[in-house]
This record gives structure tokens, sequence and C-alpha cells, in this order.
């Protein structure tokens, strides 16, 4: 990251490696393609270090639309800008960049609020495409398109990313940590943060220590959190968990005949001040909910469930409890004012070592990057 | 309520009128009821002024549990203070108070808490009885057991109220307003003042223009709010609400072939910043939800759904809105310490005059008052 791109690249297209996925499930082919120049308000990215996320492994299997082929994966990752594209301003040739799946423009009523990081202006969504003009930057060596993933496409050495989804970086952090604040540690640490708030002294609960639970521990722990039960069906998430700060440990497949909510009524006394529901199951939505502390007990839904899938909730507990839900993308964090603070807590060692990444994924992965 | 009650019955049990409901549905019938003295922490209170909430209707016309009978109805109310029982430091003979369901116990982890109005200390039920011992303090000429209703039964000349039940008022305030603020009237404007916290300057849709809705329109009004939109089957109820600031009307029924949410999004561009459901229907809630602005919606339900309903949201939705849905009690007001406020601000005229609180009551009504 320290080498300076060469700028003789500049306005050309360029031909190096990407990992592509021609055909849902299989594995990924490192093939040569051609990245097209940017064009006004994108930004031509030299990829340094990419991690993995769930959601490449889900739309790498997923068969039908919004899955499209043949494509470049890849949303978590740091580089360098090679080069710019007209009407950029924020940065220049050698900034050390996050690319980053939600778009900030920066100009619209969202982006100004400190309300809301929904941009209304690039709207998030999984188009195949650049964001504004809604073509693609790759071609693989016969001419054919390949489709763009979350903005950002990172399993490539080059990729082209729309000036909103670019947030400049301190270029002393180190790439693999960096890159995983592109999405999933982020989501996390913003969760606890900003989706939550999460207050000093209160009880944090956990559905799912994956690499997401694991941020939002370490969020909570940050914010003050006192103690932070984990919830997991896999014991080893305990030792792992205490590294980031969790206190308590509830092995689900291990309630015998009591649910989750009534073991962690039991813990607590009067349950959780917030809970996270970091899988994406509607009954953990429901047992999280059922856990949080009447009066002000808040769960925040950040696990991605099926399409169309229902979240359940009885009235008469909305009505009476004065709980609330709430969901967010990101963890509410605005990228561009938002991460440059992360990036600084941990270049000040106020955040201990990330979560390897890696580490919560399956063996799906291991398929994927064979 | 100027005549200060004979003190010479303190101590005593006070022989009276009350409107009984023998069986369900059938009309309230006018009987001598004896009314015992006060209990430790208990206060009896002369009835000066009652009025009628639905959730007396529902109550008089339920046939199973928790429903049970002869019962003395009603919980909207305003009372002078006849005696008071041992361990009342609070208020004393000749004090004019509000009776109010909500129990505020100025002691528990939530009563000293400015984020939760939930007693835990004298948690909100409908049980037939006294809060801390359990027994009526009913009787009827044969002797049997007449039993209470929500905490208040004021549906009686006498009543004996516990008194994390009881906040004293300025005994200058009408009758007639003061006893709207026991229940209805201050759910609504407590909705958009403290559970909603509804900001000056923002949208704010109302599902149903009852008594709460009309008061929650009272209270965003209050709030600041710029645009009031208020939503209910009956045209008739526009003129009505512009009184308590309604500024835009949806008849649900004429919206074609457009949902509620669509004409709201249309009228609003984005959204409206608050909904508050307030007629009790799971999928009223789901309109409210999919009416509010992305990033910082919030939905409140206040409407009471029958026993046993369920609330269902999309996942995807919860996820990547970032809106929220809470629900409350008494409109989130602490009794105590907000039932004050809010007739000071009747007093100094801040607000204009409360809705008569009958016009929105049904036929049904008519009824059990023959
Ligand atoms: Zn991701
Ligand atoms: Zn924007
Ligand atoms: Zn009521
Ligand atoms: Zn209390």
């Amino acid at each position: 990251m320290n080498g300076k791109p060469s700028s003789n690249t500049a306005g050309m297209p360029i031909r190096c490696r990407a990992a592509i996925v021609r055909k849902p499930g299989e594995p990924l082919v490192i093939e040569e393609v051609i990245v097209a120049p940017p064009k006004s308000r994108e930004v031509r990215i030299k990829i340094i270090c990419t991690s993995l996320c769930h959601s490449d492994v889900t739309f790498w299997k997923l068969e039908h639309p919004p899955a499209i082929f043949p494509r470049i994966l890849g949303h978590e990752a740091v580089g360098v800008v090679e080069s710019v594209g007209e009407d950029v301003h924020e940065v220049v040739e050698g900034d050390t960049v996050i690319p980053i799946f939600l778009p900030d423009c920066g100009e619209c009523t969202d982006c100004l609020s400190n309300k809301s990081n929904l941009c209304s202006k690039l709207p998030f969504s999984v188009s195949p495409y650049m964001d504004r003009d809604k073509t693609s930057r790759f071609t693989d060596m016969n001419g054919e398109t390949l489709y763009h993933f979350l903005f950002v496409s990172s399993f490539s050495e080059y990729t082209v990313v729309d000036i909103g989804h670019v947030t400049k970086i301190d270029p002393q952090t180190p790439p693999n940590r960096a890159c995983l604040l592109s999405c999933g540690v982020s989501t996390g640490v913003g969760a606890a943060w900003k989706a939550a708030n999460v207050e000093a002294g209160t009880t944090v609960a956990i559905f799912g220590l994956g690499a997401i639970g694991l941020a939002v521990a370490e969020g909570a722990r940050l914010c003050g959190a006192k103690r932070i039960i984990g919830v997991d069906v896999n014991q080893d998430k305990f030792d792992l968990g205490k590294k980031f700060g969790v206190t308590d440990f509830i092995n689900s497949r291990d309630c015998k005949d009591k649910t989750v909510s009534q073991v962690i009524m039991e813990m607590t006394g009067e349950g959780a001040d917030y809970c996270f529901e970091c899988v994406g199951m509607s009954s953990l939505v429901q047992e999280a909910y059922a856990s949080c502390r009447k009066g002000w007990g808040k769960t925040v839904v950040l696990g991605v469930d099926q399409p169309g899938a229902k979240l359940t909730l009885s009235s008469f507990e909305v009505l009476h409890s004065g709980k609330s839900l709430t969901g967010s993308l990101f963890g509410g964090l605005k990228p561009k004012s938002d991460i440059p603070i992360l990036v600084k807590r941990y270049m000040d060692k106020v955040t201990r070592i990330w979560v390897f990444r890696f580490l919560s994924l399956t063996s799906e992965v291991k398929l994927l990057l064979s």
C-alpha cells in the first residue's frame, strides 16, 4: 500500500486479474479482465487487501435474481486510488481508501442529516452495475460484460467505484485490518455505537457470535456496557467472545426446557437493555425482543433473513412493554464521517485487535476459495 | 369540587351509589354500595367527574377472563380526597386528585428512571383487586364483593385507590377537563410528546381519529409538527381533526387502488417522520410502518388489538429501512411528574379545548349508559 500507483494507466483500460464467478456455487476462476477507466464521479482503485463477507457467499450460491453471472464478488477491501474520473475532488491518485457498499453522496437530505445513513440520491441496492450510470466497467477477454457486486467488486486487482462509495482513510492503517471496516466489523461496532447507542453500565445480549456479533460485543465494550451476554449454538464461541468483551455465554442448544429469553431473564432479573439479532432468523428476533428489558429495551436487527421472510411479534407485547425494535444497515454508520473515527480508534489502540474475519466462515468458503 | 369532604366519614365505611355491571353487556345498574375505608398506602376519593373510555366498553362486553363480574367500571376521573390510610404522605383530605390506571410507585428502578413509565413494584394488570393487598374495597347491600377495574373504579360516588395510582393536581382545573387526563387524552398527547418525542417542523401521520388519535394530533401540534395527516374511514373526522391540528386528511375508504401508505408517500414524497396507530389492527400497523420515512421514521403503536393478535413486518424492511417500531402505555407519560405539566399547559391556555371525549364513542355506549 505504500507503492504509489503508476499514473500512466490513467484514462486507459487496465488489464489485470480477477476472481470471477461464472455459475452459482462453482469455484471462482482467476481470469484476466479489462477494467475500464473511471467515468465522472468514479474512482479506479488498486485493491491491496480484500476479505470475505457472508453476503459474498450468499450471492455466490444464489441461483435466481437478484443473482446474475458472470460477476466479480467481494465488497470488504482497502486499496489505493489509481486514477479518478471527472468531478472527483475528494480523493486523488495515491490516497488510501476503503470502498463501502453503502453510499454517502454527501448532498441529499439523508446524507446531510445525522439521523439517517440511507442515502436518497444513490439508494442502496444489489444492482449489478455502477451506481450512477447503470453500466459495468468490467469485461472479460472475450469482450463479455462482467457484473459488479455491491458497487465494490473487490475480488479484482483493480476495480471502479463511485466516489459516493469511497472513504479516504489514514494510509498508516494496516491493510488487513482496514479492509474489515468495509462491512462486517463496522456493521457490528456501529450497531452498538450508533444504531443502539449503548449506554455505559448496561447489559447487552448478542444472538449469534459470528463476525458481526463479535463486533457488536467489541462495540458494546467500547461503549462501556457492564455485561455482555453472547448466545450461540457453538460453545467454542465463548472463549473467542471473551476477547471482544463477552462476559456471559448461553449455548442455545443447552437450555433444556427453557427458551433463551427465559434464561436471559433469570440471569439478569429484568432482561437485557439491548439485544442484537445477528443471525437472520425471525424466531431469534422474537427471542431477542422477549429478552429485552421492559420500559426501555431496544432490539436491533442485523441478521439478513431469507427473502420474503416475515417477522412476527405479539401486538400485546409491543403495546404494553415499552420496548422498541429497529434495524440498521452498516450499523447505522455514516461511511465518510464515522469510518475515519473507527480507524483512529484502532490506530490509537483503543480497540483490541479485530476479529480475524475468516474465523467465522463456514466450509462453504473453503469451497469458494478452492 | 370546592366543598371540603366531611372528615367524619374517615375510617368508616361509606354507603353511596355506584353503577354496577353484573353481567357482560347488560346495562349498568345504579345501586347502593359500601366502600371500605382505605388501608395502608390507600386513598378514598369522592369522585367529582368521570368520563368513559373504550376500555370500559371492552370490559363491559367481555364475556371471558380477564372479565369478572359484578364489577364497578370507570377509570377516567377526577375527585377529592375524602380520607387517607396509613403511610400516605403525598396527599391529604381535600386535595384534588386524578386516579390513573398506570402505577407510579416512585421507588422502583422504573419509576426512578426517566426512560420507563412501567412501574416494577405495582406492575400494570387488569386485576379485579386493589394493587397491593389483592382484595376489594367494595361490597353490595347483600354483602357480595364487587370487583375493581384498572385500580380506579370511578363509576362510584366514592372509590379507594392505591397512592401509587393517585396524582395530585391544581384544584382550579375544571373537573370535566381534568378527568380526561386520566387516560385517553394523556395517552395521545403523551405519545407525541414522550413516546415519539416529535420534533418541530416534522410530518406526522395518525391512523384513526378517535379520541386518542385526536389527542395525538394535539400533542404533535404542541410539539411543533408542520404537517399532521389524519387517516380515518369517517370523512367527518377531518373537520373535527382540524381543531386539534390535523392539516391533511385521508379517507382510507377512498384510496381506490392505492394503499394508505402509497397515498402518504405521494403526499409527502418520502413518508411521515412519525406514524401513530390508534385503532388496534395489525394491518394498520403495517401500513403505518410502510408510511414512515426511511432512515429515521418511528411507528408508535397505541391501539389495543384483540388478545393474541400478531403483528407482522417484513424482515427485509426492518433491516434495510432504518425505521423503528415502539409501543407505549399511557403515551410513555410518568403519571406523577408529567400529568401536572399537562394540567399546567391547559390552565395556561397553551392547549386548545380538549376533545369532548364522548364524541368518539359508539352507540354501544348509549346502551351502556341506558
Ligand atoms: Zn458484507
Ligand atoms: Zn446521499
Ligand atoms: Zn382508558
Ligand atoms: Zn414503581
